[in-house]
Formats: structure tokens, sequence, C-alpha cells
């Protein structure tokens, strides 16, 4: 494990896996984690320049700017990766309080309760009336 | 993206992927993220069985329990999936308030800076001292 090598240029400095992504994880300013997506150069550079959270969808194969069918927005507060620079950290404002496409403010909302997985957290919105 | 089945087993309900791996980040009880790492079916296993996280160490090929080397162990408080079940969060007592190999707090201690990432946490310890 090579640590971050910021003399290089921070896009460089950065370790793309083979497909040229980095996973990227958002917290809220409260410290809850909403989301886990991925990111290749693009769709960080675009973040960085518009200031919203700006992924690639791996299933679509296209930019993913997070928010554009939901309004649920999230505007980049700072932007860290770990010591050897393979992940980042998106401190993020969650627009509408709500991240998951399930009206929840967390995709983590599955809890580990001894042999299973429960939905511990409310939906706050019908998905209906979030992607019209 | 399928949604998790919770009706399947806990553990066939998570999507591996075509490593047999699954991400996982780590957060402490004041909501700061420390890490984040990969897991396998054999991890994710053995952390429940003993209740310290034990990631799948990619690049020594075999498991790794956090804290061997360091003392610096991971008691787990939880395990939450999100909405397709392709990612865990761990809830963790950071054992000796230092998760990364630099004697950080936290892994994720290098913010972007204009153009430049910038460690901006700081070293609680020497690395010498933690690992003799």
């Amino acid at each position: 494990m090579a640590d971050l090598d910021n003399a290089l240029p921070w896009l460089d400095a950065l370790k793309w896996d083979a497909d040229g992504m980095i996973p990227a994880i958002a917290q809220d300013e409260a410290g809850r984690i909403v989301m886990f997506a991925w990111m290749n150069r693009e769709s960080l550079l675009e973040t960085v320049r518009c200031g919203n959270a700006v992924y690639w969808s791996r299933s679509r194969r296209r930019l993913w700017r997070k928010g554009e069918e939901s309004g649920h927005w999230q505007r980049i507060r700072s932007i860290r990766t770990d010591c050897d620079g393979d992940v980042l950290l998106l401190e993020v404002e969650q627009v509408g309080g709500i991240a998951c496409h399930t009206g929840r403010e967390s995709c983590f909302f599955n809890e580990l309760q001894g042999e299973r997985w429960v939905p511990v957290d409310p939906v706050l919105k019908d998905p209906k009336d979030i992607y019209q």
C-alpha cells in the first residue's frame, strides 16, 4: 500500500482502479453516511467544477448528476481522500434531507439483527412523489 | 439496481462483486469515517463471530484482523448495508482512537484545497511507536 503522493497533480495522485473508477462516500453535515457511489475522472472534475456531486453510473454508463431527477442534490462542502488515495469522502449538504431512492434520509437503512437485514429507518417521502 | 432482497439468507442477500468482495466503511461512534476496506464472505462471517472488524487484505491476500499488529482493534457496534446491498457500513468503537497506519485518527486526512491534497489532521502517535 503506497501512500498518496501529493507531489503529483491532484487527479493523478489518486489511485483509479482498473476500470478508471474510485469509490466515493457521501456524508452529510450531521455525520450521517447517506450514500456510496463511484466516480471516474470526468465525474470528479465535474463535481469540483459545479459544486454538486456528480457520480459515474456504472449501470447506465453515463454521468449521474445526483438529484437530476429527484431534486435531491448534494452540495459539496469538502472533498477528502484517504492515506493511499484510493477512496473519496465527500462532505455534502443533502438537499431535501433525502439521499436514497427509497425516500429515506440515507441508503444505509438495513441493519443486521441476528441473521436478518432489518430496515430500521423511516421512509420520509413516497418515491412516487419524488420521481414523477 | 435491484434492491436488497431480505427474504434471502443474510449473506446471500448481499451483492458480492466479481472477486467476491464488498466494500466496507468504518465509522466511529462520533460519526467520524475512520477507514475504508474490503471484505469477503469469510471476513464478514469472522467479523460477526468475533465482534471485531476483520477485513480481506487484497494486497496480502489474507484475512486482516484490524489491530492485529497495532492493537487498534475496531469493536463492532452495528453493521448496516445500503438499499441495494452492495456496501457495508460498520459502526465501530475504534480502540486507541487511531485507525490509520500513519498514526492519525482517520485515514481520511487529505483535503482537496484548490488543486492540492493537504494533510489536515494531526498525527497522534508516531507509527514507529505503533508498529514495533
